[in-house]
């Protein structure tokens, strides 16, 4: 009796699913944690798990790339076919700092399912997301009775995303003929809930600055001198409150200039989702919504720019007071971006817009880190129809659309290598991502080996038809 | 051949000046370092130095007075005269902090003379100006062949006062009986400059409060939360930001009630002061000179109430940046009072102003410190002339007022005694005060001497025809 394709995928993956938890639990027993020296051989030695899996799995071509920091691993598995498209996957292979007595059940690095549910540091976030390709192509190639994948599959699994990536955007770039794709695939985000399977469809960028202000040379008497010179402190804290309107809209002048406005189609789809704003706020630790006006929750956080202070400080930061007019301050600004804003452009705007309000007597220095561009996937994209496609039969659901607030290294693939960035993760917020007790969800985790088993067949064929 | 009363006096002094220096140099060898723990016992040492040093001179009561800090010494001479006036004389024999290698050219607790300069820790600020009244009483009584003070005179010397005077307040209320007095005269101030002799006539008052701002449970990622939540740091710089407006007056409703405006006489006796702004920048350490519209410089810091951030801070302050929403900011305030306002008013006025600025979703707490009074003795108050007349005989030349902007503990003096507060300090702007080489001018010292040995007399003859 023949199989349906997806009664295929489903029954090669029930077949394999135990070795895969097993080689799952045996990488997520090695601490890669990029962000403490003293496991950098720890990184070193996921990096050469991986590649040794990535081999074993089939890819003719697998190489550890080294950087200045920790090493990222490539893998290249050619269709044969001259026509295929090329997909590149996005992942990382380092974890966030975990230890036991930071409130964790049980060792953050001796992986233990409960339920339905395997709990390790990195599970979700991401070596899990990252690991489910490799089960995932093998899939798509036994239910098709292929020997190499539909579309020419490439893997960059980077090592220091839990770091901020310092070296991953040189890497691309040295490596940009190698990497050349026209997808990237994306499997470091999460969906709605284990209820609502969604597809991200963009991450906000970020422009992030250190204004530093001075006044007197050194702290002076406020007693003898208060009232009568500009005091650095209240310069700081005139420009923070000066960078929104009334209706919590960014004032500086042409900050907003380029916003890919949200369609009425996709407020429509957000509003859809069973977002629940008291559930939210109790995520969100917070006890009031506050946002720019005209918006919901959703499109405030997915879809709008933001100017948001992370830091202020200056003068006495001790137990009670300090008369003092203190001679120097700072602010630490940072600005989410959306589609359509060029983070150079928002830089300079925001240059000329303190320049114009630091007071007379005051000087000022303004350092931006380097940006990262927000990066948009239109609805109807061809390459994320198919992503929706593969998802929806893996959920036999209909698959909705969300954003992604933060933003990520996805934007220099998208930039560097000038294709379009698609997002398709199973995480699910009760994950824990960079807490204690962090988990997977294990049907999802597979329900994302068979979305991969679909894909890259439903991608081939669409590239075919594609204008 | 008879002597004029002042060559009589000055005779005097010429006699005792050696005697009088090394008895000063004694006393400023006792490192009596308030702040400093392991210097208790010398501000114990202190102390009884001093009580020896009045007994000698002829205080017929000497006491030291012990508090839950350092203690205090008082002294008291009747003048005999059932219709004799009481003056109280207040300073302070603690000292700051001082080292060798802070900056010292010598020996900070080594007083050394080099030229017409007495330099060491104490010798301003404030044994040498406590010092003066010693030998200026007996000037009085030997150019006047009296045994006793023309005044009913008594002094009051604290040994916190280089501590913010913790202790002080309650030390006065438990001995308001025997400190009662018609006038007090603080000797812990200076003058405008050597050649330009000043009385200042007030100091500020000062109601400082710390508020706290708290958002989120937890520092959250701005990404994820930022631009849909309450941000307590812009809160705290907002609420900053509103405290003045364009016209750098303080913006919070009632904070001008009471205010004793400048008269124009005041107006323009200040402006005859030979007053440099760049000059006074250079003290500032400032580099514009910035606040209330239609003030001067000098009126802003004697006359003028003033808001002053002195401490801001929340969220993320290392070094980069850090993408969070802070849960919590804070800023510390310090308002300078000047007579007619209630401390007890402006800090409620300051907490139904912050109240209605603090947005939804965040919540505050303010914390009020002890406020100190403004004091403010007019112009005409015969007390005062009686200070005017004895200090421009001690001159030789006209005598002009300033103020004070700080704030000190003589405000205390005049609420508890219900007394009108005078200022007799020799000390000028190049002393050093707080600072490496502190000294003291020998000619001004001798001419503080000289003042109070006119001063008893012309304020007890004042106070017969007073009103």
């Amino acid at each position: 009796m023949s199989q349906t394709p997806d009664s295929a995928v489903r029954t090669y993956i029930e077949r394999h699913r135990a070795a895969f938890l097993d080689d799952l639990a045996e990488w997520l027993r090695i601490p890669s944690v990029s962000a403490q020296p003293d496991h950098a051989p720890d990184v070193r030695r996921s990096a050469d798990w991986l590649a040794a899996k990535l081999e074993e799995t089939g890819f003719p071509t697998v190489e550890v790339w080294q950087t200045p920091g920790a090493p990222a691993v490539f893998a290249e598995w050619p269709s044969g076919d001259p026509q295929a498209p090329t997909v590149l996957v996005y992942g990382h292979h380092d974890v966030q700092p975990a230890a036991r007595e930071d409130g964790w059940d049980s060792d953050p690095f001796e992986p233990v399912v409960r339920g339905n549910r395997l709990y390790a540091r990195g599970a979700a976030d991401d070596k899990g997301q990252v690991f489910f390709h490799t089960l995932g192509v093998r899939a798509h190639l036994a239910a098709t009775g292929r020997t190499a994948p539909a579309v020419n599959l490439k893997l960059l699994i980077e090592g220091e995303e839990e770091s901020s990536s310092p070296n991953f955007r040189a890497l691309v770039e040295e490596h940009t003929q190698r990497l050349a794709a026209d997808a990237v695939i994306v499997s470091d985000t999460g969906m709605w809930s284990e209820d609502t399977p969604t597809v991200c469809t963009g991450m906000r960028g970020l422009a992030e600055c250190e204004i530093r202000l001075y006044g007197p040379d050194q702290d002076i008497h406020s007693g003898s001198f208060g009232g009568a010179v500009p005091n650095p402190a209240a310069a700081a804290a005139r420009l923070v409150a000066a960078l929104h309107d009334e209706h919590a809209r960014v004032t500086v002048p042409g900050f907003y200039d380029g916003v890919v406005e949200l369609t009425a189609r996709e407020r429509e789809l957000f509003a859809e989702l069973p977002f629940d704003e008291e559930s939210w706020l109790r995520t969100a630790k917070s006890h009031a919504a506050h946002g720019e006006a005209g918006h919901s929750t959703l499109e405030r956080i997915w879809a709008r720019p933001t100017a948001e202070v992370n830091g202020i400080g200056g003068g006495y930061q001790g137990p009670g007071s300090k008369t003092i007019v203190p001679s120097s301050a700072f602010v630490k600004l940072s600005f989410r971006l959306v589609a359509g804003q060029d983070p150079d452009q928002v830089e300079k705007a925001v240059r000329v817009w303190a320049e114009e309000r630091v007071p007379a007597g005051i000087r000022h220095e303004i350092t931006f880190s380097p940006a990262t561009r927000p990066c948009l996937t239109p609805l109807d994209h061809p390459a994320l129809r198919s992503v929706v496609r593969a998802m929806g039969r893996a959920f036999e659901g209909t698959v909705r659309f969300t954003r992604e607030g933060g933003s990520g290294p996805a934007a220099d693939l998208q930039e560097v290598l000038d294709a379009p960035v698609l997002f398709l993760g199973i995480s699910v917020p009760s994950d824990g991502w960079h807490a204690p007790n962090e988990k997977v969800e294990l049907d999802l985790l597979l329900k994302g080996v068979e979305t991969t088993a679909y894909l890259w067949g439903d991608l081939a064929e669409t590239w075919r038809h594609a204008p």
